[in-house]
């Protein structure tokens, strides 16, 4: 998804209550700031959708959105302004400090919507289920932990599928036409509604340590 | 697939050179009966077009097809009449007997193409990829056994991605639209034909002990 670069992002983000800058002073302590027993995470969370509409389907989890570009987690933070949960947060920063975050075993579900597929071979290390990634989701999962992942690529999928199973993770739900029924559980964003309109299959697999 | 029954077929059947009437006796020999060092296998063979072309394509390889219907057996008898190929049979049973064909280690790949997916939950244990055939097939695959598995159906290849994993197989290859790029080295089936034209995904997955 491209967005341009929206000059009046970087100075609205930090006055956002939802935003949270310094997420290494809350490792091992989001349970205690979002008053919830059970964190969701997504990864990649876009201008927000999927946070927003699950966090306020589910407001017995927390729920913490990160998208790493400025101008789309503004958007993204933009949807809620005025309407603070205290259980959902928003990080603008790169995935890749993911650990620095949070301490093993924090999180209950991983969420990984719609990713980058990344398609060129020499950029693998950046799809968000190539197996350097799943590791850190392992460690911090906790021992019930899963990750649901939903996209609209084949050949991520494909190499998901794979890269999972290799890091040892186990399938439990796998659908290769999601919305060929309905799932009210599981909200639909704008971005996804595209591809459904179009007739393209929803992959989804949800998969646990 | 429906074909009517054909008034012909009994009789035609038995007098086929490809056709193995007491399998049981060839248990453990099949290397000998076929001269060659690999057997592949597949289950469900309909009209057969896909045993005939992979073993004309690969005939450094044993072939046997499986199909239990009498009529649909005979028809992909009649396909290879006059044309025998020493490395290729066909036995006209049923899969549950698999096991009192073929001894422990004796097959290399096992084939499942279009299976009939049996959607009723009811008849779960019908299915070619349910645990309990994987079971069997994993008996009777060597050490480097693999068994590959195409369908069109969206609802067998999820039920299967989960009963191979259940039953200790590796994914090493999965296919989520097979026929998006060329595959000149597995051949297309009329049935499969028919499928791509309607512009459905096939799958395919290559699954090892």
């Amino acid at each position: 998804m491209r967005v341009r670069k929206l000059p009046w992002a970087e100075e609205y983000l930090p006055k956002q209550a939802a935003l949270v800058v310094n997420c290494q002073d809350y490792k091992g302590k989001w349970k205690e700031l979002l008053g919830r027993d059970q964190i969701h995470l997504e990864i990649g969370s876009g201008k927000g959708d999927y946070w927003k509409g699950m966090s306020e389907k589910y407001p017995e989890y927390g729920w913490i959105g990160v998208e790493r570009n400025t101008s789309v987690a503004a958007l993204a933070l933009k949807k809620v302004e005025g309407n603070d949960l205290p259980s959902r947060r928003f990080i603008c920063s790169d995935a890749k400090y993911l650990d620095e975050w949070f301490e093993e075993k924090e999180l209950s579900v991983i969420h990984l919507n719609f990713s980058d597929p990344w398609p060129k071979k020499r950029n693998m290390k950046r799809r968000l289920s190539h197996h350097q990634f799943l590791e850190v989701y392992r460690k911090l999962l906790d021992d019930d932990g899963k990750i649901i992942m939903k996209t609209d690529n084949t050949q991520l999928f494909e190499f998901s599928l794979i890269e999972f199973q290799n890091s040892g993770f186990h399938l439990d739900e796998v659908y290769l036409d999601f919305r060929k029924e309905e799932h009210d559980e599981d909200v639909i964003t704008e971005y996804e509604a595209k591809f459904i309109k179009k007739g393209q299959p929803i992959y989804r697999g949800v998969f646990s340590k």
